[in-house]
């Protein structure tokens, strides 16, 4: 049948090929194994190990003139780039570390490596069943675990590039739940204004989605929290009747479980009381709080999550998936993602394939073609167990109460707030103002500068990473995050030691310079 | 200075910690060394090699049986583990073989593997510098080399996850750019309807962005192309016009380079003087078609891109870059994309931070965190300099003009349009049809169904995966696309071959039995 001339080849499975000899590797395979040696020794045994800075810091324009990151006509040698892998991992920071807790992910897990690297290796995308079977499977099934564990028994979902995205994904099945086909073919051009509620201490994202989905920010209402950071009912229900007197549609509340600074669980049985009352969308940010209930221990503190219509959950945050790995699950309205985002482009979503049509995401998404998140964490899964995942996160929160604790027993530490998630917030007062009175302006003032101060010092002595901000009237506070179940008691009693360390010898005078 | 237990260490930077033996790695540790063995010699060396099937199809629910999904209370071992990625790689789709056609990406470039590696391995989110400062640095630097090749002399831009976000953005750039800080805050709701003006071979991503951000599907007018798929400027002004007389405001025009079939180039030069006349954003969707710009022999096919406003280009397409590198770029309004999305949340982008903030990336997008896309395609560059980039895409063009050639000199395969960029839209013509009036509809309607069959039996031989779709009034055809720089003569020669092979005893019977 070959009449021209092409090679004719009848393939074997991949298991069934056996002559492969590495001894004849081309140029570009010789490179990859030899980075593969540093990513092992550089990337996972050093950056993982405590001895080695969190961070090697260097100001951008001391890191531009020191890395060469220069391309030119020509490609480089294998060496040469060989170094640029070594100078890569040098100069980034090392989340792998135990001392690594300045964001809301922390650590390196072996098993959901592997995972992301065997992804990134099939360079699979999630669209359709026939380019992805294998991972579209396990989407299938962790997406059902996922919802099993909140408590939806039907359910529908997918995992999106962030938790910033799942939210806005919750915003769109609102919007289409109430107004149906006529929202998505005509916009929101003639219709009243309607009315998105969250707390004041919410992720910045549902005003971010309420600016992109053509809602406006102004029709986001903030609600009030009390002294823990949790959204207050009375209050949501006050803004709720006020849209209605203004003559708005409420529509959608997102109620937030762990928030961002203080790790605060909103009520979320109570809201969800208002929003059937009311017949509103309740949507649940559990982004950084939804690994909480995969703990016996800790899952009550999303009491009545199964409620919601639908949830947002980042499985890369403290369950400590590789980055990125974000889930969106919608409650009940299993064709709903279908019929909200379908575009029906018969160049992609076929419907004369052979097989069953069910797993074919692409069009319930706005993406197109996604990246495969399912795999690193149904790895981890296989792996670990449910028990492994619970005994993990159960460490994340002894370490938060060990460090709560720890604080509290030590001169110069003040807690911002009783820890609720794994976020431990608090200040670090050094000697020359703790003879301050403590209710005054200038008390207040001159503590909001001594955080920036010991970050720049802990960033250039690369011993720890821990974030800082303000919030509300309160100055600038630490919000040390623990995410990576290989911290220990001792790391936890080190920030302490180490934030004293570095900012004991701070000065009224140094306070008053620093802008 | 340490006074409770925690343990003090001054840490050193990471090429100076000497004494790591890996004779004492953990169990998971071990585990990773382990499948790094299987990841280079399955998911590389054999997935790469033309001996094995590009796929080893199961159907969903057979997969399902064959492969132990299931999660359990307990984790299981290192061995069982380790089948399960072996498991994994031979389920998948190879995407690697040079014989693998299905998507817009193709391929597996050993430096963009071992960048998205690196990647992973350090785990870094973009959002500030300090948390990805070599990340950063190189985000910017492969962004403005982007911009330059575009023809931008100021720019600003982003990676995002995939083109159809990149395309949200133009729309989102453009509105803000018309209405300014009110549209952000005010929403849509008070407007007149807004009109995306789009050809009907554009991607779907136009219209899904016109529901999901609230402008509504019907508010996307539809140009006409002409026989090779081009809009048709023409009819772009009278459907302006026709926007304008209805008394709506004509916004967005977004011209294709590059349609997901036909692989058209848009005239964007023409529809650039049309934007200018009626003071409307002119985005250019290059995502597929962006590419050709790195070969000098075939970057006309742009010409007039550096006209636009706005252009949406993923290297993970015909550059080869692993899947998903998206870039979005904007001309000269360099603040605006952060004016546009910024939230302002102070714990994310304080101000008070010691070094130069223009790094801190998070606040001009609607993500929060985003995966670091831009370090493998750096990586690449610095590997194959420009000079490789280009002769890459002068294969996969040759190649696809090589296809092209052979279809017409083959009896039983005729092309639907010449091609443009590498996309060879044909179809095959079984014996039984051949014979047929080609201007009956039972003829068309027969052909409808051979591409069908021929993909199912492809997919369960494991020979080639090739891509097939209607479109307007064309029954079924093949979609080759060449994404794949390791692809050779001989390889597209395979294809008619095995096409042929592959159809050659289909009767008018099976047409008739398939639905």
């Amino acid at each position: 049948m070959a009449t021209s001339g092409s090679i004719y080849i009848t393939p074997v499975s991949i298991d069934e090929l056996d002559d492969v000899s590495t001894a004849e590797l081309s140029a570009d395979q010789q490179f990859l194994q030899k980075a593969m040696q540093i990513l092992f020794t550089e990337g996972v045994i050093k950056a993982g190990d405590r001895r080695t800075k969190v961070v090697e810091y260097l100001d951008p324009h001391v890191l531009k003139e020191t890395f060469d990151l220069e391309i030119k006509e020509k490609g480089v040698g294998t060496d040469k780039l060989l170094q640029l892998l070594k100078d890569t991992l040098k100069y980034s920071v090392r989340s792998a570390n135990p001392r690594f807790f300045n964001q809301l992910y922390a650590g390196q897990d072996a098993y959901g490596l592997v995972g992301q690297w065997m992804t990134d290796t099939i360079n699979a995308s999630m669209s359709n069943y026939e380019i992805s079977p294998v991972f579209n499977l396990m989407e299938v099934e962790i997406l059902k675990i996922l919802s099993d564990i909140v408590g939806y028994e039907k359910s529908d979902g997918i995992f999106c590039p962030g938790g910033s995205i799942a939210n806005m994904y919750g915003i769109s099945m609102a919007r289409y739940h109430k107004y149906g086909e006529a929202i998505k073919t005509d916009g929101l051009s003639g219709l009243p204004r309607l009315i998105l509620f969250t707390s004041k201490h919410a992720h910045y994202s549902i005003s971010k989605g309420a600016a992109f989905m053509g809602f406006g920010t102004k029709n986001v209402y903030t609600v009030e929290v009390d002294e823990r950071g949790r959204m207050i009912p009375e209050d949501l229900e006050k803004q709720i009747e006020l849209a209605k007197q203004q003559g708005h549609v409420p529509l959608f509340v997102s109620a937030t479980c762990g928030t961002t600074v203080y790790g605060a669980y909103d009520p979320v049985d109570a809201i969800a009381d208002l929003c059937e009352k009311h017949d509103i969308w309740l949507h649940v940010d559990a982004c950084w709080g939804a690994s909480a209930l995969m703990s016996q221990k800790w899952r009550h503190l999303l009491h009545g999550v199964n409620r919601s219509n639908s949830v947002a959950w980042c499985p890369h945050k403290m369950m400590g998936v590789p980055f990125q790995c974000s889930a969106f699950l919608v409650r009940d309205h299993i064709a709903l993602m279908h019929n909200v985002h379908c575009s029906g482009a018969t160049y992609l979503f076929q419907q004369d394939k052979f097989y069953d049509l069910s797993y074919d995401t692409g069009d319930k998404v706005i993406q197109s073609a996604r990246k495969v998140d399912a795999f690193k964490l149904w790895l981890m899964f296989k792996a670990k167990g449910y028990i492994g995942f619970e005994q993990e996160i159960n460490i994340k929160f002894a370490n938060s109460r060990h460090l709560a604790k720890t604080i509290e027993e030590r001169e110069g530490f003040q807690l911002v707030v009783e820890p609720t998630c794994t976020n431990v917030c608090f200040w670090y007062i050094p000697p020359c103002l703790r003879n301050m009175n403590k209710d005054s302006n200038e008390f207040n003032t001159l503590l909001g500068k001594v955080a920036p101060i010991v970050k720049e010092r802990m960033l250039k002595g690369g011993t720890l990473m821990i974030g800082y901000q303000p919030l509300d009237d309160k100055p600038n506070f630490f919000r040390q995050i623990f995410s990576n179940a290989k911290t220990t008691f001792q790391d936890v009693e080190f920030i302490v030691d180490e934030i004293d360390r570095l900012g004991d010898d701070i000065t009224i005078s140094d306070l008053g310079k620093n802008k």
